[in-house]
């Protein structure tokens, strides 16, 4: 019974649920994928003599993070326009460039760049909405990373659907039937925005995700223009169109929401639905500001995305568990909005709850999958050390990752990668950007 | 003639000054401390054939960032409170275990770890305000780090001295006297703030700086609380009183200045007067939100500071940059407010002349001291590369920081520091937060 394949010892273990709790020198066990012990160092090395062991001193163990918002592929636009609003930026640069060149092998390549960044920062799983979105699930398959793969749906032809109806059955059959019971790869819906998507599809999407039980990824009320536009056409705001058809509820991932009424809030929190805030995206684009501390005081579950590395411009989670720790108080006006362990909170477990995947990830506890990662905290960066948890949020940043586990698998040791070849990866991305601009020299 | 000590080739020379310019395959050629010639890398090599040589193919090499307001000792009580407001921080935690344990040895102790975590990050100017600054100066002198000492004086006593005369004579002694004509020190007036210094040593302050051209650095409008409190014990708002007392003018350096009006706006840029925009700072403190884009667009020079490590947690500029690029525009409304090659001239020239250094540091000229940075672009997270300032704004991190110069000397190579023994002051670091803990352990 107390044979298990490896035990990890660390200076801290942060689990994360439950809440605001910092275990000194702890041991988690792990049997398979999943953890199986969690207990003082000293037991663990009487309990379990013979076990293969790797001993973190100086960090904190945490659960993986869960990026709850992005597009992975666009990482290959990193840094292809900026200082731009959101229109300019979607209508003048990324949306041309997409419709010239993102294909399966585009996907293929950007969502590898975008999965080793991820997983050298500490990400162990990410909610992906993109075209394509069968190739991203492969490489995540290949690559051994967790994803949650949207079923992308919008009005508009691309070049992986012609309208509504394909970008469903396509999704219903490359995506959902292809993956099902498959370890690391779960599935939603991904209807891109109510600006986007009309009626029939939104409503069609409903029934299917009552159905089969998938959350729903869309973003929503990302700027005031778009509300404004919105409610020009429908005579309703977006949020009030997506409860009309029977949307607002707990599948609903709505990314962004920087534009609430307290209605709005009130609202969301009785129909139990998830917000994914994008604290560095919003502010680029100058979206607006998400009302986060009003969120989570109304029981709102608050995740956090990186969202597309074109308009952020990494897939940095410690940046965005930073950033919105510290803008919630500037926002709210009040110094003790969204302190270090509800940052944490938001980049893991509020996270995987989102996805659906609050069973399986989000925090250290008997049971869930191993996803786990080791902060060195014994860089000067971080000296001297009063609060973990303070630093992780405050201080350390994705530099500090030394190790990441995904379903008990080693996939970054020493902030080695394991399993991908970055010289690789690298060269194809170096590839795609010099097509790109030779093809259209004004996009650099 | 073609005499050189150093040529430093990179694929991308980002001078700063002239304004917006990338330099590619250029090289920057160092006789003793100064930059002497820039050119591209295929003359240099024909004209200094024989010189030592630093080639970063695939680097940027910037000018050396300017921490342009920071209180580095306090760097030991990083984390040691959180998600406070201001003045129950203030109160409650750092006031209390300053009086406590500041003293030389504090300082000292601190300072070095400062300059580490500085050195490390690119950061190669800081301007401190803080008590012993002669030792802070004494450090920083061992170190070859270049600084802006601050000769602080508040009203209070503290272990230092006992009340305002005494902290101005004790600067101009120990502080002045001591480092003039040094070449890496430089001083200036540090009069804490408007609400803790009255008007009799400000008058004295002012008479003196214009004497000796010396900078004044001083919080100028943290809060809103301070403002209002300002205006109800002496009739008129703090910047008003400061220019009542002939302070207002081009050696003033404003930290903060989260409360502006319209007027004031136009006031400081009439004046000639520096900003030092502190953003992580002003977020985790809730402080409020400098008018950063209505600032430089009015003609004021906005630096950048990280303020101290106690309330960031971090001496990481790059964060602050791009914190500051960021959160502009979420102000601003607008997404061409601070592009990026503003945020990089925030964090180094604009810095450079807050402090009275404009000829001297904050961009790669001929003539200037050879402050320099290398950063590194060839990692995943910056991979492609369409613009590399905007990398460097937007996706680089301290961590990509390789190579570090002050006056031409080598102070990180390969990501190691040259001259700091690292486990020493983290040892220093550690038995300080030990000491601190076991005397009152409510502070941890």
């Amino acid at each position: 019974m107390n044979e298990i394949d490896l035990l990890i010892s660390a200076r801290w273990v942060i689990p994360v649920e439950p809440d605001a709790v910092v275990l000194e020198n702890h041991a988690v066990a792990v049997r398979g994928r999943r953890i199986v012990d969690i207990l003082p160092t000293s037991e663990a090395l009487q309990k379990y003599p013979s076990a293969e062991r790797q001993d973190l001193p100086r960090h904190a163990l945490i659960p993986g993070l869960v990026n709850a918002h992005t597009h992975a592929a666009m990482s290959l636009m990193r840094g292809l326009a900026d200082d731009l609003p959101l229109m300019t930026w979607l209508q003048a640069h990324i949306w041309p460039t997409e419709a010239r060149w993102v294909g399966a092998e585009f996907v293929r390549d950007g969502t590898r760049l975008a999965i080793a960044e991820m997983l050298r920062g500490g990400t162990t799983c990410f909610n992906d909405m993109y075209f394509f979105p069968e190739v991203t699930a492969r490489v995540a398959t290949t690559l051994g990373m967790r994803a949650s793969i949207g079923m992308i749906v919008v009005d508009f032809p691309s070049a992986w659907a012609r309208n509504a109806d394909e970008y469903i059955a396509r999704g219903l059959e490359e995506v959902l039937d292809a993956h099902k019971g498959e370890g690391l790869i779960s599935t939603c819906f991904a209807p891109h925005a109510p600006y986007t998507v009309s009626d029939a599809p939104l409503a069609r999407i409903r029934n299917l995700a009552d159905e089969l039980d998938r959350p729903v990824h869309i973003h929503v009320h990302e700027t005031r223009h778009e509300v404004d536009e919105h409610v020009a056409k429908h005579g309703l705001r977006p949020l009030a169109r997506l409860d009309g058809l029977g949307l607002l509820g707990p599948n609903l991932v709505a990314v962004h929401m920087t534009q609430l009424e307290d209605h709005e809030i009130a609202l969301l929190a009785a129909r139990g639905a998830s917000v994914v805030h994008c604290p560095q995206s919003n502010l680029k684009l100058a979206s607006g500001f998400c009302p986060v501390a009003q969120l989570i005081e109304a029981g709102v579950n608050v995740a956090l995305g990186t969202d597309g590395a074109a308009s952020n411009n990494d897939l940095d989670l410690w940046d965005e568990m930073r950033t919105a720790a510290l803008l919630a108080k500037g926002v709210a006006g009040r110094a003790d909005a969204v302190p270090a362990h509800s940052a944490l909170k938001m980049a893991t477990l509020a996270g995987a709850r989102a996805l659906g995947l609050g069973d399986e990830i989000g925090s250290i506890e008997v049971g869930k999958a191993a996803d786990l990662v080791a902060v060195d905290l014994g860089r000067i960066e971080t000296q001297p050390v009063y609060e973990p948890v303070s630093h992780l949020v405050y201080a350390a940043g994705r530099e500090a990752v030394s190790h990441v586990w995904i379903a008990g698998q080693a996939k970054l040791v020493e902030g080695e990668l394991t399993q991908i070849d970055i010289d690789e990866v690298m060269a194809n991305a170096a590839a795609w950007a010099a097509r790109i601009v030779a093809a259209d020299p004004q996009q650099a």
